[in-house]
């Protein structure tokens, strides 16, 4: 089959807050071939990824992602790869290209494992997918004693493991952010695995993330995530080699295979952190899954929006038995919730499990969207390049 | 002084052709501020330039990039890092937006540069700016005898340096690129600096590039520029320790300071090449210009455009006497000509010098691109958020 339309949608609530909320917003892709549709999401910012998408040519490696989409064929999962590495060469001075990528890369899998018949692991070459321990991912309340709170509903919630990130982490001083990190810890309790997420507030700056880490290790943080920019290398590299010890996770930024290969090289990483929604699609995240399993780096999803997102960042690692801990959006605004009819819900032991179901085994009810609609029209020179598509 | 506003001018030829010639469009940015103006260029794709710029927030990190630039203060250089910073914070997670900071970086630096009556480099801390050997960058032809040709032009021309890149290069087997190799130096003569540029075709193929190094040496390359992809620190590294040793230029795909940072940590780079059109502006390149210097690796600059790009893409390395090369757009399109009304031009003994004037020393002429304005209207909602902005 080829590949016949490729529409973007974009979606709000009502109202955007200037919250560390990745779910206020979504850019939903729907892939049209041999009578089916794959959906993929990307996690991005839907104007300007629907602009990489549309936008005219500037030059021969500056191409709208659109041009290497269209039309092509689709059977195989080397079919997917192909259109990778021609988005990758046609675009690679498209900035936005990857972000765009992504949703599309997601649909294609989804898409081709509903007409193979097969969930998009078994595709990607697992025989099995393996339960994973789910992490409430949240943020940080405004107070300790908010943050407090938080974690002993977390616990209450039957979360074992939990992550708590954003707010006003890293912004204070160092004893403000220790009080945040024991009351997590505390409303938690001491068995659950507790993981702290600074939203690389700390830009390059080691001497800021070294005068936590005695506070970090004392709560037992299973990790530090986002010291730093994504892609500070020696930042990263400097605080892995400091003591006390304290794993470092992160990765969600990495635009492109090569940039998570840099991190899982040289930034003395002990968790890479991929979000399929960013890296363009589950054709790069299965290949960052395969090259940190050979260099004993534990691979954790990213994800913070919609179930359709939450498949598409659990297939990469699905049959990777070591790597037990997911990322699971455990308070996600309306709208992601609203995507999927279904959705991926802890088991009895409070283990969750990919979708044993063709493509990503989840279904986009667009129906119940319209509400959510961004009504986006762009013209160039009085053409109209994008109009939101009917539902 | 605090700025007033900024406005975005997408720019293009009347036909784009699928070349690698990325003087075909343009994005131009104007800031205003305390009854002046300041010009820049971002090396990008237009329209999800702009798109960055005006989209609405996604979340606490994912912001326009307008967010953090109108009514912010300008009245030193510390002004302009803060605003850059700020853009980060507030837009790490909105791709693209380092390609729209670029050109508003670069308005900064002219603007401030007009108001404290000083070029940029003086601003940057470089008491003088030396002179450059610009060389000649252009395509390879389509034929050995057509590359033949144009070197033989260029000689003619009165270039001491050519840069051949892009067209057929690459793309066919090894003797096929050695005969354009090999016609390159016999039009240029043995004197001539002859640069090489692959344009990433290779990706990451290693085995693909070092059967050309023989080759490449026996041309005398003064570089091999781009083999692969940014950023795939594994294969330039290894590229650079293969046998025979031609010196490997990379960069101008990087889009932050962090990202460069790595590539002279880890590529095993000659050259770092910048775009300040691309890596936000001025103020990251300067980082790596220092950052280069201290590590022995020559800073080039990156320009294939207009003579705005031209002078901003000089700046961050005026000062550095022993980084002699730079890059100069020969056969640029008439677009990125008519830009500027002033032209760097080269002196009688075939050097550059960046313009001894305020700011960045070339006045853009708005009433001589008028025909090239690309009419551009974004709605959401029925709301206007861009539009082409008077002349």
């Amino acid at each position: 089959m080829k590949i016949e339309s490729v529409d973007f949608f974009y979606l709000s609530m009502p109202v955007v807050e200037d919250i560390g909320d990745g779910s206020q917003d979504a850019t939903l892709v729907r892939v049209r071939a041999g009578g089916l549709e794959g959906w993929g999401e990307c996690e991005a910012a839907p104007l300007p990824t629907i602009a990489a998408y549309v936008c005219p040519m500037s030059h021969s490696a500056c191409k709208p992602v659109k041009a290497s989409v269209e039309g092509m064929p689709l059977n195989e999962p080397d079919d997917i790869r192909r259109i990778a590495e021609k988005v990758h060469a046609n675009s690679f001075d498209l900035l936005q290209a990857d972000h765009t990528l992504s949703g599309i890369d997601i649909a294609l899998w989804d898409l081709l494992g509903k007409k193979l018949g097969e969930p998009v692991y078994h595709l990607l070459g697992y025989k099995q997918a393996y339960p994973k321990t789910p992490y409430a991912s949240q943020l940080f309340g405004d107070t300790p004693e908010l943050t407090y709170k938080k974690a002993v509903q977390s616990r209450k919630s039957g979360y074992r493991a939990v992550k708590f990130g954003w707010g006003p982490i890293g912004k204070g001083n160092a004893s403000e952010d220790a009080a945040h990190f024991r009351a997590a810890r505390e409303g938690l309790g001491a068995e659950a695995y507790l993981m702290i997420d600074i939203g690389t507030v700390w830009g390059e700056n080691v001497a800021t993330a070294r005068e936590r880490l005695q506070a970090l290790k004392e709560v037992n943080a299973y990790w530090l995530e986002e010291p730093f920019a994504n892609m500070a290398l020696g930042p990263y590299k400097q605080l892995s080699a400091s003591g006390p010890r304290v794993p470092l996770a992160a990765g969600e930024g990495c635009n492109n295979y090569v940039q998570a290969a840099a991190m899982l090289d040289y930034a003395g990483l002990g968790f890479i952190q991929i979000d399929t929604g960013r890296i363009g699609g589950i054709t790069p995240a299965k290949r960052v899954a395969d090259e940190a399993a050979a260099k004993g780096i534990t691979y954790v999803n990213h994800t913070f929006t919609s179930h359709l997102a939450l498949s598409a960042s659990l297939q990469p690692y699905a049959g990777l038995e070591k790597d037990i801990i997911c990322e699971y959006p455990v308070e996600p605004k309306q709208l992601a919730l609203d995507i999927t009819a279904g959705k991926i819900l802890p088991d009895t032991n409070g283990r969750i499990l990919v979708p044993d179901a063709p493509g990503l085994g989840v279904e986009v009810q667009l129906q119940n969207l319209k509400d959510y609609i961004v009504d986006t029209e762009i013209r160039i020179n009085g053409e109209m390049v994008y109009q939101t598509p009917a539902l």
